[in-house]
């Protein structure tokens, strides 16, 4: 797992930070902007005329060059930069997601995202079993050579980050740099940000709400080969986290509990659904020593990519994707074939649709109309 | 799930409690003799004869009419009587195993032996949660309607029956219906004999000795659809349990526990070699409900069984045979096929040095010379 890849020069990485900043733009939006323009810069300037084509009536908000470049020394001022996506630093394996942050926000040594790295997750309000329990497990993939990724929550997170700070650990925040979260684990976050790494891909000034943590768990999840659950009541996050570590095609690890103890309410949900049961670091080591080496999907899917030169849609096409378009999230693969419109042409018609802020996407893939 | 077969008369009986009483008869060897002479009494004339065949010098022991008739009477005496193989009372997955015991010692109710019938067993010291555990799975089968059956042995084996005394249950134990064990559960057997049944195949008089559980632990599977394991350290019996119940095609459930708790050792190891997971009763009755009116093993083999018509062994092949055993257990099959000699033939031959005492069969089908 070495990096690979180009580094974006000034102009670019500048570009691409108003890009993804700018209103109803998100990662997925990013890409197919990119794809479809060729660039940050073009796709700037086609940003207001997609907005208006999706029905916006406002143009959405693109951010300066000046803003751009406040946020960039905000960062640097905290010892942070801007790692894109295609740059060697970019961590390999979150290349590969459906929706990969375009820009890192990273404090902290880029060698650690570059090695190979397994996820530990589990409740806040941990029980002393599930500490000592995460303790074991992250010394113990320290110790084998893994960098242990974790979100920094109370609990199971902080443990996995304290056991590991010195093998390698990666903290991944649900808001901005400058708004550490939660404030009792602030001394901790500036450990892992001079030891190992903090990454965050929300603005500077960000604070993180409720709906920021799934996104955040992706990148934990992404990042990762295999996430661990230690402890987890049923209908946690950790199983939001471990839904779309599968999603992601990750190796998904639990350690069983008492049917009597709550807190392994969802591991033993996770193992009855197919997760490995772990018991110690070697049921975790074996599974993954087997996938360490597997090919990068995106070596594979590489050329497959959408090219730039996709066809204007037609006003037929739009009426129809429109048409099939409401509240209830949807998979973009039903969209393409209920309309009977191309799939670059349905890629479209959904981008504008974002950027005119009417689209929903979902974390799983699907969309609804957001009105 | 409803009884077939015929009642064995007096003398019958009497004949396959002295065969079964035979010295070196085991099971296996019974169930040989009864298809190759067609009978007990036949059995009896001829085994004197096989055993010298066999290499043995004194004769073997041989209990007379009068013994048979002594320990009949016995277990009269307890309120018991015999129940053959093949008889409608006979309890109808005990006979789709290997080795079925010809006679089972039955105090107690008969309905409940011809009911779906699952086990609960688990470790002897267990936890309180285990005990709970046991309670709320032992009253939830029972009040689905399933049979409970057990080994009584302390702890979790206990608490099953008494959960089950009201629903149904069952206790298998390793000595003679006269040897209680272990002493402390004496009030609880005593109800089961009275509301449930209580099942041995040893004879009267018999003390448990190491070796007995985990024949009798494959009564335990034999009887159940699926098997329970709640609490069980590693290397534990409960353990040996769940691995005769694999091999007899038996469903294994599993309990999950803290990897910090070693009485969930063997249950969490279970559950990663493939054992079903158990949170609740829900877990265990969607599995069974599935398999408990599939065609019986029987139904499709019972015309397959090896006639009374083997051919008597050549001398040739009795020599290879002998040359291909020793002190490793070694499984049936291989000795046939490096033998070069016919199944009918190796059985005959193996049955002479069984009924000699120079063959030992182990509980997974393999087979070593003992001496």
């Amino acid at each position: 797992m070495s990096g690979r890849g180009v580094h974006l020069d000034p102009g670019q990485r500048r570009d691409w930070l108003r890009l993804i900043r700018s209103e109803n733009v998100g990662p997925r939006a990013f890409r197919s902007l990119i794809n479809r323009f060729g660039g940050a810069r073009a796709a700037l300037e086609a940003l207001p005329a997609l907005a208006r084509r999706g029905g916006r009536l406002i143009p959405p908000h693109i951010p300066s060059i000046a803003e751009a470049e406040a946020e960039m020394e905000a960062l640097a001022r905290l010892g942070g930069r801007f790692i894109a996506l295609g740059e060697p630093e970019y961590p390999v394996l979150l290349r590969e997601i459906d929706d990969p942050p375009p820009l890192l926000a990273v404090r902290g040594r880029n060698d650690v995202l570059l090695q190979p790295t397994v996820a530990i997750v589990g409740s806040r309000n941990a029980s002393g079993a599930g500490r000592t329990m995460t303790l074991r497990l992250a010394r113990g993939l320290g110790a084998a050579g893994w960098v242990v990724a974790s979100g920094l929550a109370r609990g199971i997170d902080a443990a996995a980050h304290e056991a590991s700070l010195s093998t390698g650990t990666i903290a991944v925040i649900a808001g901005g740099h400058d708004r550490p979260y939660p404030r009792e684990n602030e001394p901790l976050l500036e450990r892992i940000a001079s030891e190992g790494a903090v990454l965050s891909e929300m603005p500077m000034g960000w604070e993180p709400r409720a709906r920021d943590f799934p996104r955040r768990n992706r990148i934990v999840s992404g990042l990762s080969l295999g996430v661990v659950v230690v402890e987890a009541a049923e209908r946690s996050g950790s199983l939001i986290t471990a839904r779309l570590a599968a999603e992601q095609g990750r190796e998904v690890f639990a350690v069983p509990g008492s049917p009597l103890d709550p807190r392994a309410g969802g591991t033993n949900a996770l193992i009855k659904q197919g997760a490995a049961l772990v018991t110690g670091t070697e049921d975790v080591l074996e599974v993954l020593a087997s996938l360490r080496d597997r090919p990068s999907r995106l070596d594979m899917e590489e050329a497959a990519d959408e090219g730039m030169d996709a066809p204007e849609p037609s006003e037929d096409a739009r009426g129809r994707v429109l048409g099939l378009l409401g509240p209830v999230p949807m998979p973009v693969d039903d969209i393409v074939v209920l309309s009977g419109a191309g799939v670059a042409e349905v890629q479209v018609l959904l981008l504008e649709l974002e950027l005119a802020g009417r689209l929903e996407r979902h974390v799983n893939g699907t969309v609804s109309l957001g009105f």
